[in-house]
């Protein structure tokens, strides 16, 4: 990893700590940043050292990584607080956090206009591929500032990929992710109701749907919480509503018309406006039996 | 298999004679029809005997298999040629054909109506599935006539599944498949379309999408032909804007509304109506290349 060693860490969350954890422990010197004290104590406790501000985390290193919520934190962060000046003249802003592509594409700017380089490299895989090392990158920006942030990605991800050269475009493979993911729910929800009219065996139907062409991987993992009445929250329905405007936001921007994703959305939407969005995103069925009359 | 042994089968076309001759090696005596006197020699070869009719194929038969290409062709043979008259008096008629529910519900009435019993019993996994007798059946009726049945089913598949009571169950079930399969291949097109809208590599989006949760068995059997501008055709366009009609009368008979099937089946249909209908199913991403402006 020749001298790209010194990596500022902000944003030690669920999967921010982990993978600040992985980098320690192949050899990268991590300085983090986070409002929670005691995540500040768990890296300390990893070998890293902790900041009392996202700038004096930046303050001279290579890489400065950005695992925050949302694209208004990374600008705070990078341009309120003063990270970015802070960086090492020719070091690299890694922007991890999923973020819409035009928020990313405005933030490159900035930091270019700056005299600095963005990765735009946001990850999936959850908590467990954080924890496991095994996230998926989808990075995005010139080829030398790709290569110059690789080491610590392969630290990250068993799954790094180069998507694009211009940042905005791994921003757009998650939001293009998340098109697909919300969508596939929406679907099983749209299949089984139909079943569900006509009496149909929903148990039977998904183990039958599970093993043929009609799979998918949400099929598989939400279906079977599509058949309980009140199932454990992995995921809530307000994130798709959530995902799912980011991808239509996203299609606005660059004038693509997504009739699919738009129906979806919708459907997730409703199942918000009658209260359950803190519901698991499987509940997006009772928006079908709803409309359809089902009980 | 006690005395369920005698077969009359009625469509011995690329899945009906790989069956037929299935049910022969599985020890069942079975006597064919079909239009083609090549697949009647074939039969033969393979230990079967032929009828010059299909009323001739079914007299004094115990079960009677209809592997024709739709309801219109299974209701031609039952009730025109006097099939159904010429069946064993407690034989039972299992309709395999892929046909609409409510086809396979006004059958089911003519049927119980002559005294005799109907399994509604379509299936999946195509010309291979039923060489290997690794078919996916999908059967519905009382219990009794399906136990009558599953003998014979099981010499055709390795995955029968008991869905329902009652005839036209089972085609909701194979229209259910359909209706995940047709929206999981215009998905796909539409979020290949956004993310060739702003030059991302479609190839490395492939293959991220079929290792993360955005996965379905489409993405990966169709996603590849998707990059291609001429591919093979392995299922044309044209059976989508058939199959999802189907799913769409289903629903248009039961009153549900199945907002993403019509929005997917819309994009086979312009597809179609370009010109493009004998395409590769995987061609409905050129509706969203056209309507999006993508070159």
């Amino acid at each position: 990893m020749d001298d790209m060693t010194r990596i500022a860490f902000v944003g030690l969350g669920a999967m921010g700590l982990p993978m600040a954890s992985n980098l320690l422990s192949n050899g990268f010197a991590v300085t983090g940043y986070d409002l929670n004290a005691k995540a500040l104590d768990a890296l300390e406790n990893a070998g890293g050292e902790r900041a009392l501000t996202a700038t004096e985390a930046a303050s001279g290193a290579d890489i400065l990584i950005l695992m925050v919520v949302n694209a208004a934190q990374a600008e705070a962060v990078l341009f309120e607080g003063g990270a970015l000046e802070s960086l090492r003249p020719d070091g690299v802003v890694a922007l991890m956090a999923t973020c819409p592509p035009s928020a990313v594409e405005a933030i490159d700017d900035r930091v270019r206009n700056a005299g600095r380089r963005l990765i735009d490299s946001p990850v999936s895989g959850g908590v467990a591929g954080a924890k496991a090392a095994t996230l998926t990158i989808m990075a995005a920006g010139p080829k030398d500032t790709f290569e110059m942030a690789k080491p610590a990605f392969d630290a990250l991800g068993d799954k790094v990929f180069h998507v694009g050269e211009r940042p905005g475009q791994g921003a757009m493979v998650k939001t293009v992710n998340q098109l697909l993911c919300g969508v596939h729910i929406a679907v099983v929800a749209e299949a089984f109701a139909l079943a569900a009219k006509v009496g149909v065996d929903l148990r039977i139907l998904l183990e039958i749907m599970s093993g043929s062409s009609a799979s998918s991987w949400m099929l598989k993992d939400r279906g079977p919480r599509m058949l309980e009445t009140e199932p454990e929250v992995t995921s809530a329905v307000d994130i798709f509503v959530k995902d799912l405007g980011i991808v239509l936001d996203a299609g606005r921007d660059v004038k693509a018309a997504l009739p699919l994703a738009a129906a979806a959305q919708q459907m997730f939407l409703a199942t918000s406006g009658r209260g359950d969005g803190k519901a698991d995103d499987s509940q997006v069925i009772r928006s079908y039996l709803a409309l359809n009359g089902i009980k």
